[in-house]
């Protein structure tokens, strides 16, 4: 019966019902003899109201005020919540990011959280009130308030299980667990039961909406056993929590793909030490972030230079690099937005060789053509044609025996 | 060039181009070279929306929930306001109410101020910044959000100027300033350029909503001028200060009315002492505020007592006064609600005599029965038949010579 942190999304807040179904399951973990401190988000829809609203005061509007803005979303819900559990009988009081005082830097719209105070919580706790905490909001040292960006409900959440040593930290969404693969692409795609942080955080780096990567990497430095659960259905979800030696891990975990890739590819480029560095600095300065790299060997003094990056920052990277390879002779850029990339994720990839070889085979017996590799200690990823994306997750998933019929052989 | 503090109420905010409109008028007294605070309440409809959605949460919601939420009205309309004048090129910075630490005591929804930390709000203005600050709203001591109650965006702005010595409190709502009587009712009602503290009490207690009746106690407790102008005109509006004893004072500044009234009288009563009490007691209770209050001269130990109450409160106040009376024999309850009151206001009562009966002659004259009198120093009210009110205030503001004509002779 130790201290339980459960963190709903904006869809599971999204109107009086759903917030009324959120009490229910917080007052039941209550009624079981958790101690309960309950993380929000705003109602769905909630945030991008308020963003277009800031955007049409101000079309390139100051940080600081957005945040002031957005913070208000949030606020709304835990308000709400608080009186909807007061109502079922349950005693609760809200707090705000200031008022729980999560300390943050100054990064406005992108914050990071550097302490949160324990002792208004616990106080709190301790008279037997559930506690409802704004997520995605925290303080600065100037007295501003802070947002931790798109997602930041998860990492408010996490770092509240941190700082108050919950024995397990329940992220609420609108899905009911953790797959082997996107089950709207692959039929059988099963639901894991665990899985380690790290597969998580290969997982979250691929595009798995289900959890905020900051959130996964703040959880696994502190150890707190995440759950992610659905918010609508009953089920124990997936437990993501650190590796266990003793306990035998599957080979692969899950087959990821994202389909809104692009490739730069830079050619001819003089093979000299800098390179990298002249190349990629303008994309990082555009806040553009680049994905995989791959440089082939040098021939002549000339190498290639590829690189894959959101399909939404195209346009500007081919733009940016034509700007930057002018003055160098011969060099050109190409590239090619219509790709996609497929991953295999598993921690077992450590102690199992032949993994990458049986995957570029399977790929390779469905005709489909690999233009980029990049591997991971506990990933293979694959650049191919977007059009074969599905064909090629369906494959691998087969492949690797990682369906529902499998598993129950 | 001093420090002006503007307060806008919801409609002067109550969309974006509204809020543009504000804006600009901030920006036009920040050119000028003023120092400008200036306090917004939530846009109009917001702070109803937000009451609606917290008792459908809770149809008996918790004070201090209810300030959570409420608060998050005006923290958008800071933010807004805010980067509106950072587009139209004015530094700004938005204050929550805890972020200019606007103390109050711990009475949720009705909180009163008890200081204001000026530091924080100096150092915006010295660094050349319009500062925003959300009206309504406090902190307590124990670091819950408060709110003022209903209209307490105006208490915010001269609780500010008096905390920073403002020059004057300028209040921007949607009328271009007070009137001799309500312009709907008398044609010729004319704008007063100026008026008293104590004046403006009187109006504002009997209803005139152009400004709030603490707001006005606590301007004239410290002595801040405060003008009433119209957000959506040009025009000087009404400027309200000290009596100026060298200032020659018009005998009477209005004539106000008020329709929602009702009258309750309990007939037969023992005339002993706590009396009044037992009476009025259960009513205070419940919250139910009694205004006019009159008891005649006993007749064989008993005693008639009539008081008013707001039309609104009038069911629950026969209901409670039922109940009072049931031990005491010959007792009973009368009331009517279609009454209206009407009241003549001027500082210049004071040393003039014979105002009361012209006033009684002139409703004579027209054939109006008074039903009940109350008098103040510089306030006489009579209670009418609520069909006569209209025709009640067209007489009195033309047997004062209040009308637009009289002021030019």
């Amino acid at each position: 019966m130790g201290l339980l942190v459960q963190k709903y999304g904006g869809t599971s807040v999204g109107d009086l019902d759903r917030i009324e179904g959120v009490a229910r399951r917080v007052g039941a973990a209550r009624s079981a003899g958790h101690d309960v401190v309950v993380v929000v988000s705003a109602m769905s829809g909630e945030t991008n109201r308020l963003v277009d609203l800031g955007h049409a005061a101000n079309p390139r509007p100051a940080r600081r005020e957005m945040d002031v803005l957005l913070a208000t979303g949030e606020q709304v819900t835990i308000a709400l919540l608080a009186l909807t559990l007061q109502r079922l009988g349950f005693a609760a009081r809200s707090f705000t990011g200031f008022q729980a005082r999560i300390r943050t830097d100054s990064a406005h719209t992108r914050a990071r959280i550097i302490d949160i105070d324990r002792e208004r919580i616990h106080r709190a706790l301790d008279g037997g009130e559930v506690v409802v905490v704004a997520g995605f909001q925290g303080i600065n040292d100037a007295g501003d308030i802070t947002t931790l960006g798109r997602g930041g409900s998860d990492t408010t959440a996490v770092a509240l299980a941190a700082a108050l040593d919950a024995s397990e930290c329940e992220i609420y969404t609108d899905v009911d667990g953790v797959y082997t693969a996107d089950p709207r692409v692959v039929l059988d795609a099963r639901r894991l039961d665990r899985l380690t942080f790290e597969e998580m955080l290969e997982l979250a780096g691929l595009g798995a909406k289900v959890l905020q990567i900051r959130a996964v990497e703040f959880a696994s430095k502190y150890r707190v056993p995440l759950r992610v659960r659905s918010s609508f259905e009953e089920g124990p979800g997936t437990l993501i929590t650190a590796e266990d030696e003793t306990m035998e891990q599957p080979v692969i975990s899950g087959v990821a793909a994202t389909r809104n890739q692009a490739k730069l590819t830079v050619r001819k480029v003089p093979d000299r030490p800098g390179l990298a560095s002249r190349i990629l600095g303008p994309l990082a300065e555009a806040d553009i972030e680049v994905d995989m790299i791959v440089q082939n060997i040098s021939e002549e003094g000339l190498t290639d230079m590829t690189f894959t990056v959101n399909r939404d920052d195209y346009e500007a990277a081919i733009e940016l690099l034509q700007t930057c390879v002018a003055g160098m002779e011969a060099c050109e850029v190409v590239g090619d937005n219509r790709i996609a990339k497929i991953s295999l994720v598993g921690v077992g990839m450590r102690s199992h060789s032949g993994i990458a070889s049986h995957m570029f085979h399977t790929l390779a017996e469905e005709s489909i053509n690999i233009q980029m590799i990049s591997t991971s200690e506990i990933k293979i990823s694959v650049v191919v044609e977007e059009k074969y994306m599905e064909l090629g997750v369906r494959a691998l998933h087969a492949a690797f025996g990682l369906g529902e019929s499998t598993s129950m052989e």
